[in-house]
Protein backbone atom coordinates (compact mmCIF):
# COMPACT_ATOMS: atom_id res chain seq x y z
CA UNK A 1 0.00 0.00 0.00
CA UNK A 2 1.18 3.46 -0.79
CA UNK A 3 0.63 7.10 0.09
CA UNK A 4 1.49 9.85 -1.22
CA UNK A 5 0.70 13.44 0.76
CA UNK A 6 0.80 16.56 -1.85
CA UNK A 7 1.55 19.64 0.78
CA UNK A 8 3.65 22.52 1.34
CA UNK A 9 5.51 21.08 4.20
CA UNK A 10 6.65 17.39 2.78
CA UNK A 11 9.57 17.60 5.95
CA UNK A 12 6.66 17.62 8.40
CA UNK A 13 4.95 14.50 6.70
CA UNK A 14 8.29 12.50 6.86
CA UNK A 15 9.50 13.06 9.97
CA UNK A 16 6.23 12.36 11.73
CA UNK A 17 5.56 9.36 10.05
CA UNK A 18 9.30 8.05 10.46
CA UNK A 19 8.82 8.68 13.93
CA UNK A 20 5.44 7.14 14.49
CA UNK A 21 4.76 3.37 15.11
CA UNK A 22 3.98 3.32 11.06
CA UNK A 23 7.85 3.67 10.72
CA UNK A 24 8.72 0.03 11.36
CA UNK A 25 6.08 -0.60 8.95
CA UNK A 26 7.80 1.59 6.11
CA UNK A 27 11.24 0.38 7.08
CA UNK A 28 9.91 -3.44 6.32
CA UNK A 29 8.53 -2.05 3.01
CA UNK A 30 4.99 -3.11 4.02
CA UNK A 31 4.01 0.19 3.83
CA UNK A 32 5.58 2.91 1.45
CA UNK A 33 4.86 6.83 1.81
CA UNK A 34 6.52 9.79 -0.23
CA UNK A 35 5.65 13.45 0.24
CA UNK A 36 5.38 16.05 -2.17
CA UNK A 37 6.48 19.99 -2.19
CA UNK A 38 3.40 21.20 -4.65
CA UNK A 39 5.83 24.48 -4.48
CA UNK A 40 8.35 22.34 -6.94
CA UNK A 41 5.26 22.42 -9.37
CA UNK A 42 5.02 26.08 -9.81
CA UNK A 43 5.59 27.56 -13.08
CA UNK A 44 6.62 30.93 -12.02
CA UNK A 45 10.33 31.78 -11.03
CA UNK A 46 9.11 32.38 -7.90
CA UNK A 47 7.58 29.06 -6.54
CA UNK A 48 4.52 31.11 -6.00
CA UNK A 49 1.48 28.74 -5.52
CA UNK A 50 -1.23 31.41 -3.88
CA UNK A 51 -3.23 34.13 -4.56
CA UNK A 52 -5.74 36.36 -3.76
CA UNK A 53 -9.52 35.71 -3.50
CA UNK A 54 -11.88 36.11 -6.47
CA UNK A 55 -14.52 38.17 -4.81
CA UNK A 56 -12.54 39.11 -2.09
CA UNK A 57 -12.05 38.36 1.82
CA UNK A 58 -8.97 37.75 4.02
CA UNK A 59 -6.50 35.13 3.28
CA UNK A 60 -4.99 33.26 0.35
CA UNK A 61 -5.75 30.63 -1.86
CA UNK A 62 -4.40 27.80 -3.50
CA UNK A 63 -4.20 28.14 -7.24
CA UNK A 64 -4.87 25.63 -9.56
CA UNK A 65 -2.25 25.24 -11.57
CA UNK A 66 0.80 23.86 -9.54
CA UNK A 67 -1.58 21.62 -7.67
CA UNK A 68 -3.04 19.69 -11.03
CA UNK A 69 0.74 19.61 -11.93
CA UNK A 70 1.89 17.87 -8.67
CA UNK A 71 -1.34 15.59 -9.04
CA UNK A 72 -0.86 14.18 -12.64
CA UNK A 73 3.40 13.72 -11.36
CA UNK A 74 1.97 11.14 -8.91
CA UNK A 75 -0.92 9.71 -10.93
CA UNK A 76 2.29 8.91 -14.00
CA UNK A 77 4.22 7.11 -11.60
CA UNK A 78 1.05 4.94 -9.89
CA UNK A 79 0.04 1.54 -12.11
CA UNK A 80 -2.74 1.93 -14.36
CA UNK A 81 -4.31 -0.97 -12.61
CA UNK A 82 -3.72 0.62 -9.13
CA UNK A 83 -7.31 1.05 -6.95
CA UNK A 84 -6.18 5.10 -6.56
CA UNK A 85 -8.33 7.40 -4.39
CA UNK A 86 -7.11 11.11 -4.13
CA UNK A 87 -8.50 12.44 -1.61
CA UNK A 88 -8.65 16.42 -0.45
CA UNK A 89 -8.26 16.99 3.38
CA UNK A 90 -11.24 19.66 4.22
CA UNK A 91 -13.60 20.20 6.74
CA UNK A 92 -16.39 20.93 4.11
CA UNK A 93 -16.16 16.61 3.59
CA UNK A 94 -17.75 13.94 4.24
CA UNK A 95 -16.80 13.06 8.28
CA UNK A 96 -14.04 10.21 8.06
CA UNK A 97 -14.65 7.52 10.92
CA UNK A 98 -13.58 3.96 11.36
CA UNK A 99 -15.73 2.26 8.44
CA UNK A 100 -14.10 4.94 6.04
CA UNK A 101 -10.60 4.09 7.59
CA UNK A 102 -11.35 0.27 6.75
CA UNK A 103 -12.76 1.31 3.12
CA UNK A 104 -9.93 2.99 2.04
CA UNK A 105 -7.84 0.38 3.51
CA UNK A 106 -8.66 -1.82 0.89
CA UNK A 107 -6.97 0.60 -1.75
CA UNK A 108 -3.32 0.45 -3.35
CA UNK A 109 -2.64 3.86 -4.17
CA UNK A 110 -3.99 6.60 -1.59
CA UNK A 111 -3.07 10.14 -2.45
CA UNK A 112 -3.78 12.79 0.06
CA UNK A 113 -4.16 16.75 -0.57
CA UNK A 114 -3.14 18.85 1.68
CA UNK A 115 -4.37 22.55 1.36
CA UNK A 116 -3.18 25.64 3.21
CA UNK A 117 -4.25 28.92 3.78
CA UNK A 118 -7.75 29.81 2.90
CA UNK A 119 -7.85 26.51 0.82
CA UNK A 120 -7.74 25.38 -3.04
CA UNK A 121 -9.43 27.00 -6.17
CA UNK A 122 -12.20 24.49 -6.32
CA UNK A 123 -11.64 23.98 -10.11
CA UNK A 124 -8.93 21.76 -10.25
CA UNK A 125 -10.75 19.99 -6.90
CA UNK A 126 -13.96 19.10 -9.47
CA UNK A 127 -11.33 18.01 -11.57
CA UNK A 128 -8.64 15.77 -9.52
CA UNK A 129 -10.48 14.11 -6.36
CA UNK A 130 -12.43 11.40 -5.84
CA UNK A 131 -13.20 12.21 -1.95
CA UNK A 132 -13.22 15.30 0.14
CA UNK A 133 -12.79 14.02 3.64
CA UNK A 134 -13.15 15.70 6.83
CA UNK A 135 -11.41 14.35 10.33
CA UNK A 136 -14.02 16.30 12.21
CA UNK A 137 -16.08 19.67 12.72
CA UNK A 138 -12.95 22.01 13.62
CA UNK A 139 -10.63 24.04 11.38
CA UNK A 140 -7.04 23.45 11.82
CA UNK A 141 -3.94 25.80 10.03
CA UNK A 142 -3.79 22.95 7.20
CA UNK A 143 -4.14 19.79 6.05
CA UNK A 144 -1.49 18.03 6.74
CA UNK A 145 -1.96 16.87 10.62
CA UNK A 146 -5.61 15.16 9.17
CA UNK A 147 -3.51 13.88 6.66
CA UNK A 148 -1.41 12.24 9.09
CA UNK A 149 -4.73 11.16 11.18
CA UNK A 150 -6.07 9.35 8.17
CA UNK A 151 -2.98 7.57 7.28
CA UNK A 152 -2.31 6.36 10.91
CA UNK A 153 -5.76 5.32 11.34
CA UNK A 154 -5.76 3.14 7.81
CA UNK A 155 -2.21 2.14 7.95
CA UNK A 156 -3.00 0.43 11.31
CA UNK A 157 -5.26 -1.88 9.91
CA UNK A 158 -2.60 -2.82 7.55
CA UNK A 159 -2.07 -6.45 8.02
CA UNK A 160 1.56 -6.90 9.32
CA UNK A 161 1.83 -3.39 10.08
CA UNK A 162 0.81 -3.60 14.06
CA UNK A 163 2.68 -5.82 16.51
CA UNK A 164 0.72 -8.12 19.14
CA UNK A 165 1.15 -4.96 22.32
CA UNK A 166 -0.40 -3.06 19.72
CA UNK A 167 -3.17 -4.93 18.52
CA UNK A 168 -6.42 -3.73 16.97
CA UNK A 169 -8.85 -6.73 18.21
CA UNK A 170 -10.50 -4.93 20.97
CA UNK A 171 -10.30 -1.48 19.69
CA UNK A 172 -13.86 1.09 20.47
CA UNK A 173 -16.41 0.99 17.77
CA UNK A 174 -15.53 -2.65 16.30
CA UNK A 175 -18.89 -3.46 17.45
CA UNK A 176 -20.17 -0.25 17.36
CA UNK A 177 -19.69 0.39 21.34
CA UNK A 178 -16.94 2.71 22.66
CA UNK A 179 -14.20 0.28 25.12
CA UNK A 180 -14.87 -0.62 28.46
CA UNK A 181 -12.31 0.59 30.93
CA UNK A 182 -8.67 -1.80 31.52
CA UNK A 183 -6.65 -1.82 34.93
CA UNK A 184 -3.12 -3.30 35.31
CA UNK A 185 -0.81 -4.19 37.86
CA UNK A 186 -0.97 -3.15 40.78
CA UNK A 187 -4.37 -4.61 42.15
CA UNK A 188 -4.41 -2.14 44.76
CA UNK A 189 -3.56 1.49 43.77
CA UNK A 190 -4.15 4.66 45.53
CA UNK A 191 -6.66 2.36 47.78
CA UNK A 192 -8.43 1.77 44.58
CA UNK A 193 -8.66 -1.82 44.17
CA UNK A 194 -9.09 -4.02 40.70
CA UNK A 195 -12.87 -5.00 40.03
CA UNK A 196 -13.14 -8.35 41.73
CA UNK A 197 -14.19 -9.91 38.68
CA UNK A 198 -11.13 -9.65 36.63
CA UNK A 199 -9.18 -11.42 39.16
CA UNK A 200 -11.37 -14.16 38.98
CA UNK A 201 -9.90 -16.23 35.88
CA UNK A 202 -13.59 -16.73 34.67
CA UNK A 203 -13.26 -15.69 31.13
CA UNK A 204 -17.10 -15.89 30.51
CA UNK A 205 -17.84 -13.47 33.48
CA UNK A 206 -15.34 -11.50 32.33
CA UNK A 207 -16.51 -10.78 28.71
CA UNK A 208 -20.01 -10.42 30.32
CA UNK A 209 -18.52 -7.78 32.57
CA UNK A 210 -16.70 -6.06 29.79
CA UNK A 211 -19.97 -6.23 27.27
CA UNK A 212 -21.64 -4.65 30.17
CA UNK A 213 -19.33 -2.08 30.57
CA UNK A 214 -18.93 -0.68 27.16
CA UNK A 215 -23.17 -0.84 26.92
CA UNK A 216 -23.30 1.47 29.82
CA UNK A 217 -20.55 3.77 29.03
CA UNK A 218 -21.52 4.27 25.36
CA UNK A 219 -25.04 4.85 26.47
CA UNK A 220 -23.95 7.50 28.90
CA UNK A 221 -21.34 8.98 26.66
CA UNK A 222 -22.05 8.97 23.63
CA UNK A 223 -26.28 8.30 23.37
CA UNK A 224 -26.02 8.88 19.15
CA UNK A 225 -23.47 5.54 18.84
CA UNK A 226 -25.78 3.40 21.67
CA UNK A 227 -29.39 4.36 19.61
CA UNK A 228 -27.56 3.19 16.21
CA UNK A 229 -26.36 0.07 18.07
CA UNK A 230 -29.42 -1.00 20.03
CA UNK A 231 -30.96 -0.41 16.06
CA UNK A 232 -28.39 -2.90 14.76
CA UNK A 233 -29.51 -5.55 17.82
CA UNK A 234 -33.16 -4.96 17.24
CA UNK A 235 -32.36 -5.71 13.00
CA UNK A 236 -30.47 -8.83 13.55
CA UNK B 1 -1.39 29.91 27.54
CA UNK B 2 0.49 27.02 27.75
CA UNK B 3 0.38 23.36 26.25
CA UNK B 4 1.79 20.52 27.93
CA UNK B 5 1.86 16.92 26.43
CA UNK B 6 2.91 14.07 28.42
CA UNK B 7 3.52 11.43 26.08
CA UNK B 8 6.11 8.68 25.38
CA UNK B 9 7.33 10.40 21.98
CA UNK B 10 7.93 14.13 22.98
CA UNK B 11 10.14 14.09 20.00
CA UNK B 12 7.67 13.88 17.50
CA UNK B 13 5.51 16.35 19.76
CA UNK B 14 8.35 18.92 19.91
CA UNK B 15 9.25 18.19 15.75
CA UNK B 16 5.70 18.87 14.55
CA UNK B 17 5.06 22.03 16.63
CA UNK B 18 8.19 23.81 15.81
CA UNK B 19 7.92 22.99 11.97
CA UNK B 20 3.72 24.15 12.31
CA UNK B 21 2.63 27.34 11.60
CA UNK B 22 2.61 27.33 15.94
CA UNK B 23 6.09 27.28 15.65
CA UNK B 24 6.50 31.44 15.01
CA UNK B 25 3.80 31.50 17.91
CA UNK B 26 5.94 29.91 20.00
CA UNK B 27 9.22 31.54 18.92
CA UNK B 28 6.98 34.91 19.71
CA UNK B 29 6.12 33.64 23.10
CA UNK B 30 2.24 33.97 22.41
CA UNK B 31 1.93 30.33 23.35
CA UNK B 32 4.31 28.13 25.17
CA UNK B 33 4.81 24.00 24.74
CA UNK B 34 6.58 21.42 26.79
CA UNK B 35 6.95 17.83 25.84
CA UNK B 36 7.48 15.37 28.72
CA UNK B 37 8.08 11.82 28.41
CA UNK B 38 6.15 9.58 30.95
CA UNK B 39 9.05 6.58 31.10
CA UNK B 40 11.06 9.64 32.75
CA UNK B 41 8.27 9.34 35.73
CA UNK B 42 8.59 5.33 36.23
CA UNK B 43 9.91 4.27 39.13
CA UNK B 44 11.03 0.69 38.30
CA UNK B 45 14.74 0.52 36.78
CA UNK B 46 14.12 -0.70 33.17
CA UNK B 47 11.19 2.55 32.99
CA UNK B 48 9.10 0.32 32.03
CA UNK B 49 5.45 2.01 32.00
CA UNK B 50 2.79 -0.58 30.67
CA UNK B 51 1.74 -4.42 31.55
CA UNK B 52 -0.62 -7.12 30.83
CA UNK B 53 -4.19 -6.44 30.88
CA UNK B 54 -6.11 -7.46 34.13
CA UNK B 55 -9.05 -9.63 32.99
CA UNK B 56 -6.91 -10.89 29.67
CA UNK B 57 -6.98 -9.35 26.06
CA UNK B 58 -3.87 -8.68 23.47
CA UNK B 59 -2.33 -5.51 24.01
CA UNK B 60 -0.31 -3.60 26.93
CA UNK B 61 -2.02 -1.15 29.44
CA UNK B 62 -0.09 2.10 30.48
CA UNK B 63 -0.01 1.64 34.24
CA UNK B 64 -1.25 4.47 36.79
CA UNK B 65 1.97 5.21 38.47
CA UNK B 66 4.02 6.89 35.96
CA UNK B 67 1.34 8.49 34.81
CA UNK B 68 0.26 10.04 38.17
CA UNK B 69 3.62 11.14 38.89
CA UNK B 70 3.95 12.79 35.45
CA UNK B 71 0.84 15.11 36.04
CA UNK B 72 1.98 15.99 39.18
CA UNK B 73 5.27 17.04 38.07
CA UNK B 74 3.55 19.46 35.78
CA UNK B 75 0.80 20.56 37.88
CA UNK B 76 3.45 21.92 40.52
CA UNK B 77 5.24 24.13 37.52
CA UNK B 78 1.82 25.65 37.12
CA UNK B 79 0.19 28.95 39.35
CA UNK B 80 -2.31 27.80 41.77
CA UNK B 81 -4.61 30.52 40.43
CA UNK B 82 -4.24 29.41 36.42
CA UNK B 83 -7.30 27.68 34.87
CA UNK B 84 -6.26 24.50 33.97
CA UNK B 85 -8.02 21.11 32.23
CA UNK B 86 -5.77 17.58 32.07
CA UNK B 87 -7.13 16.17 29.21
CA UNK B 88 -7.08 12.69 28.39
CA UNK B 89 -6.95 11.96 24.17
CA UNK B 90 -9.25 9.11 23.80
CA UNK B 91 -11.88 7.38 21.67
CA UNK B 92 -14.11 7.46 24.35
CA UNK B 93 -14.04 10.63 24.88
CA UNK B 94 -16.56 13.69 24.36
CA UNK B 95 -15.97 14.28 20.19
CA UNK B 96 -13.86 17.38 19.90
CA UNK B 97 -15.28 20.62 17.35
CA UNK B 98 -15.13 24.03 17.49
CA UNK B 99 -16.70 25.23 20.35
CA UNK B 100 -14.91 23.29 22.56
CA UNK B 101 -11.91 24.66 20.67
CA UNK B 102 -12.96 27.82 21.38
CA UNK B 103 -13.68 27.07 24.99
CA UNK B 104 -10.04 25.27 25.95
CA UNK B 105 -8.39 28.81 24.08
CA UNK B 106 -9.86 30.67 27.13
CA UNK B 107 -7.63 28.32 29.43
CA UNK B 108 -4.02 29.36 30.82
CA UNK B 109 -2.89 25.59 30.57
CA UNK B 110 -3.83 22.63 28.86
CA UNK B 111 -2.36 19.21 29.80
CA UNK B 112 -2.67 16.35 27.35
CA UNK B 113 -2.41 13.09 28.17
CA UNK B 114 -1.64 10.70 25.60
CA UNK B 115 -2.10 6.64 26.07
CA UNK B 116 -0.29 4.21 23.82
CA UNK B 117 -1.24 0.54 23.58
CA UNK B 118 -4.27 -0.70 24.30
CA UNK B 119 -4.93 2.74 26.89
CA UNK B 120 -4.54 3.46 30.74
CA UNK B 121 -5.16 2.23 33.86
CA UNK B 122 -8.83 3.35 34.71
CA UNK B 123 -7.86 4.63 38.41
CA UNK B 124 -5.41 7.10 37.54
CA UNK B 125 -7.37 8.66 34.72
CA UNK B 126 -10.67 9.12 37.48
CA UNK B 127 -7.55 10.44 39.77
CA UNK B 128 -6.63 13.21 37.32
CA UNK B 129 -8.30 13.83 34.41
CA UNK B 130 -11.19 16.32 33.73
CA UNK B 131 -11.96 16.23 30.39
CA UNK B 132 -11.89 12.73 28.30
CA UNK B 133 -11.98 13.71 24.75
CA UNK B 134 -11.55 12.13 21.29
CA UNK B 135 -11.32 14.02 17.97
CA UNK B 136 -13.59 11.59 15.97
CA UNK B 137 -14.91 8.25 15.58
CA UNK B 138 -11.51 6.56 14.30
CA UNK B 139 -8.77 4.15 16.44
CA UNK B 140 -4.80 5.61 16.38
CA UNK B 141 -1.84 3.94 17.21
CA UNK B 142 -1.32 6.79 19.87
CA UNK B 143 -2.75 9.93 21.59
CA UNK B 144 0.31 11.97 19.57
CA UNK B 145 -1.86 13.26 16.54
CA UNK B 146 -5.02 14.04 17.99
CA UNK B 147 -3.14 15.81 20.91
CA UNK B 148 -1.40 17.75 18.26
CA UNK B 149 -5.21 18.14 16.24
CA UNK B 150 -6.50 19.68 19.41
CA UNK B 151 -3.42 22.22 20.12
CA UNK B 152 -3.52 23.19 16.53
CA UNK B 153 -7.24 24.07 16.47
CA UNK B 154 -7.05 25.56 20.05
CA UNK B 155 -4.15 27.75 19.65
CA UNK B 156 -4.78 29.29 16.08
CA UNK B 157 -7.89 30.88 18.05
CA UNK B 158 -5.35 32.48 20.38
CA UNK B 159 -4.61 36.60 19.24
CA UNK B 160 -1.30 36.59 17.16
CA UNK B 161 -0.90 33.41 16.72
CA UNK B 162 -2.38 33.75 13.19
CA UNK B 163 -1.50 36.21 10.58
CA UNK B 164 -3.37 37.50 7.89
CA UNK B 165 -2.99 35.93 5.30
CA UNK B 166 -4.01 33.05 7.46
CA UNK B 167 -7.14 34.97 8.92
CA UNK B 168 -9.50 32.56 10.41
CA UNK B 169 -12.29 35.02 9.74
CA UNK B 170 -14.36 33.00 7.31
CA UNK B 171 -13.63 29.67 8.24
CA UNK B 172 -16.21 26.84 8.36
CA UNK B 173 -17.99 26.06 11.43
CA UNK B 174 -18.17 29.66 12.52
CA UNK B 175 -22.15 30.55 11.57
CA UNK B 176 -22.76 26.89 11.63
CA UNK B 177 -22.33 26.31 7.70
CA UNK B 178 -19.70 24.92 5.65
CA UNK B 179 -17.88 27.42 4.00
CA UNK B 180 -18.13 28.13 -0.01
CA UNK B 181 -16.28 27.28 -3.12
CA UNK B 182 -13.13 29.67 -3.48
CA UNK B 183 -11.36 30.62 -6.63
CA UNK B 184 -8.06 32.50 -7.11
CA UNK B 185 -6.34 33.71 -10.77
CA UNK B 186 -6.84 33.19 -13.30
CA UNK B 187 -10.04 33.53 -14.63
CA UNK B 188 -10.57 30.95 -16.83
CA UNK B 189 -8.31 27.91 -15.81
CA UNK B 190 -8.76 24.31 -18.37
CA UNK B 191 -11.80 26.10 -19.76
CA UNK B 192 -13.50 26.89 -16.64
CA UNK B 193 -14.58 30.12 -15.93
CA UNK B 194 -14.92 31.44 -12.11
CA UNK B 195 -18.53 32.41 -11.70
CA UNK B 196 -19.18 35.80 -12.91
CA UNK B 197 -20.87 37.14 -9.97
CA UNK B 198 -17.05 36.99 -7.96
CA UNK B 199 -15.89 39.47 -10.64
CA UNK B 200 -18.46 41.51 -10.80
CA UNK B 201 -16.94 43.72 -7.50
CA UNK B 202 -20.74 43.90 -6.19
CA UNK B 203 -19.89 43.07 -2.49
CA UNK B 204 -23.53 42.51 -1.45
CA UNK B 205 -24.08 40.17 -4.23
CA UNK B 206 -21.08 38.41 -4.05
CA UNK B 207 -21.84 38.19 -0.07
CA UNK B 208 -25.48 36.96 -0.83
CA UNK B 209 -24.13 34.05 -3.37
CA UNK B 210 -21.33 32.98 -0.91
CA UNK B 211 -24.39 32.38 1.95
CA UNK B 212 -26.58 30.94 -0.72
CA UNK B 213 -23.62 28.36 -1.68
CA UNK B 214 -22.85 27.94 1.85
CA UNK B 215 -26.67 26.74 2.83
CA UNK B 216 -26.47 24.39 -0.51
CA UNK B 217 -23.44 23.09 0.35
CA UNK B 218 -24.53 22.49 3.73
CA UNK B 219 -27.67 20.71 2.91
CA UNK B 220 -25.99 18.45 0.02
CA UNK B 221 -22.88 17.05 2.04
CA UNK B 222 -23.66 17.65 6.03
CA UNK B 223 -27.60 17.36 6.57
CA UNK B 224 -26.78 17.01 10.24
CA UNK B 225 -25.33 20.29 10.29
CA UNK B 226 -28.01 21.69 7.64
CA UNK B 227 -31.17 20.61 10.38
CA UNK B 228 -28.88 22.39 13.14
CA UNK B 229 -28.26 25.51 11.38
CA UNK B 230 -31.94 25.51 10.43
CA UNK B 231 -33.45 25.35 13.93
CA UNK B 232 -31.23 27.93 14.77
CA UNK B 233 -32.23 30.31 12.12
CA UNK B 234 -35.69 29.63 13.35
CA UNK B 235 -35.36 30.00 16.49
CA UNK B 236 -33.95 33.66 16.58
Amino acid sequence: MRFHVLTLFPEMIMESLNTSILGRAMEKDIIQAQALNIRDFANNKHHSVDDYTYGGGAGMLMQAQPVYDCVQHVVEQIPADAKTRVIYVTPQGRVFDQALAKELSGADDLIFLCGHYEGIDERVLEEVVTDEISIGDYVLTGGELPALVMIDAIARLVPGVLSNDESAQTDSFQNGLLEYPQYSRPAVWHDKEVPAILLSGDHAAVDRWRLEQSIERTKQRRPDLYEAWLKKQNGS
